[in-house]
C-alpha cells in the first residue's frame, strides 16, 4: 500500500532517534499514528482520564494499547474544565501542559497528537492550544486526511471503536456541570450501549434528553419503552430520539 | 343513560330560558356542552381566534358547529398574548373581556365555559381568570370528569377531533414569538397530519424540533427521511421524535 509505506518513511524521517510523547486518546487518529510510530522509536502514549472523558473510553484506550504493545500512561485529572464555548481551548490548554510536564520530567524529545488534515478545516477550538505549547501534528503536517486514516486501518485491521468526543458535549454551553450530571450521561449511554456498537450520545437539556444513535435506529424503537423507562428513572421527564442518524465520521 | 339524563336535568334546570354565551374551543368539552344547552335555550357559541390559535382548530370548530346546527361566532384577534409562565392566565382573561363585550352587545344573561371537574385539579392558571369574570363552568360545577364526558360523548355519537392546545405551548416560556415562528409550527403539524389523525406537538427548541406523537408513532418512523427533510426546509437542525406518545387526555 503506497500511502501507508510513504507515510511510515516521512514518520522515520521526522522522528527517528527522537522519544516521542503521543497525546493518545484512543481514538482512531491517535491510535494509528502510535502503532506507526512504535515501530520507528520510543514512545510514550499519555491519556489524560478527566471527569469529563467516559471510562468507556478509557477502557478502549487501554484495551488498545494492550493489543498494539504500546506504552501508556494515563495521567488522571479531577477538574472539570468550565462549561464555556471555549471549553475545548481551556481543556486543551490544560491537557498540554500536562503532557508538556510528562515531557520534561520522561526526558522527552518531542509531543505529537492525531490532529489530521481535514480537522484544520473544521472549526476546532482546541488547535489554537496547541500552537501555543508547540505540539507537532504529522497527521495534519503530512496531509493525511480522515478518509486515508480509516483507509490505512482497515488495511492494516485495526478495529477502531465507534468516535468519542468528551461528555460536556452532552450539555449546553454554560450550564454549570457536576460530576453526578457526567456519571448519568455515562451510565445512559453505557445502558444504550446494549442494542448498538454504534456510536451514542445522550444529549442532556435538563428535563429532556435526546438519544442520538450512529447506527441499529430500529433497534432502539423496538426498545423504546425499556429506554424510556431507564431514563426516567435518572430523572428525565422527556426522552426524545434523532430522527436522523449520528454522522460519526 | 343515567349519567347523560342526570346532567341534561340538571342543565336543563340552571339555564332553561337564560341566553347563554358558550365560550367554544371546539374541545370535546365545550362541543358537548354546547349540543346540550342547544337543546334546552338559545346559546351563541364564541370562538376566538388569535394568531396562536391554529387554523386546524378553527377548521374543526366550525365543522362541529355545522354538524351540530350551533349558532356560532368567530371572533378575531391579531394580539399575540406576551409568551411568560402566566401567559394562560393572560389570554384568557382577555377572552373573557371579549366575551364579556359580546354578553352586553347581543343583551345574554350568562356566559359559560367546558372547564371540566378534573380540570380544578390541574395546574390551570387560566382557571383564576374564570372567577375575576364571573364565567360559569357547569360542567365542573356539576363534578362531570372527563371519562364522564367521553362517555357521553361517545354514546351520543360526537366524533371528537384530538386535544389541541394552543401552539405557545410549543415553545418555552419567555421565548419572544412571532406570526412566523406560528405559521412554521403550523404548517409543520399540519404536514404531519398526514401520517396520523391523533394529535400532532412540534415542540420547537429553535434549532431542534421535537415531535410528538398520540398514536400512528411507527408510521412517523417509517416516514422519518422525509419528515427530517420537510423539516430541515424550515430551518431546523436536528429533528427528534419523543419516544413516548403524547397521552392526549
Amino acid at each position: 500500500m503506497e500511502k501507508l509505506n510513504l507515510l511510515k518513511n516521512n514518520l522515520r524521517e521526522l522522528f527517528k532517534n527522537k522519544k516521542v510523547i503521543v497525546a493518545y486518546s484512543g481514538g482512531i487518529d491517535s491510535l494509528l499514528l502510535s502503532i506507526l510510530l512504535n515501530n520507528i522509536t520510543e514512545i510514550l502514549c499519555i491519556f489524560i482520564k478527566t471527569p469529563y472523558i467516559s471510562k468507556w473510553a478509557l477502557n478502549n484506550a487501554i484495551i488498545n494499547a494492550k493489543k498494539y504493545n504500546l506504552n501508556l500512561k494515563i495521567v488522571e485529572v479531577d477538574k472539570i474544565i468550565e462549561n464555556v464555548p471555549e471549553r475545548c481551548y481551556l481543556c486543551k490548554k490544560m491537557f498540554f501542559e500536562i503532557l508538556n510536564k510528562e515531557k520534561e520530567y520522561y526526558s522527552y524529545d518531542i509531543i505529537v497528537d492525531g490532529t489530521n488534515y481535514d480537522d484544520l478545516f473544521d472549526d476546532r477550538p482546541g488547535l489554537k492550544a496547541k500552537k501555543e505549547f508547540n505540539i507537532i501534528s504529522p497527521l495534519s503536517d503530512l496531509k493525511i486526511r480522515k478518509k486515508d486514516i480509516i483507509e490505512i486501518a482497515k488495511y492494516l485491521n485495526i478495529n477502531h471503536p465507534p468516535k468519542e468526543t468528551c461528555l460536556l458535549t452532552r450539555f449546553e454551553f454554560n450550564r454549570k456541570i457536576s460530576i453526578e450530571d457526567l456519571r448519568k450521561i455515562e451510565c445512559l449511554e453505557d445502558f444504550l450501549r446494549n442494542y448498538t456498537n454504534g456510536a451514542i450520545r445522550v444529549r442532556d437539556f435538563g428535563d429532556l434528553a435526546i438519544i442520538e444513535v450512529e447506527k441499529d435506529f430500529d433497534k432502539f424503537i423496538e426498545n423504546k419503552d425499556n429506554i424510556v423507562k431507564k431514563f426516567k428513572e435518572f430523572g428525565y421527564k422527556k426522552v426524545c430520539i434523532n430522527l436522523e442518524e449520528y454522522m460519526s465520521y
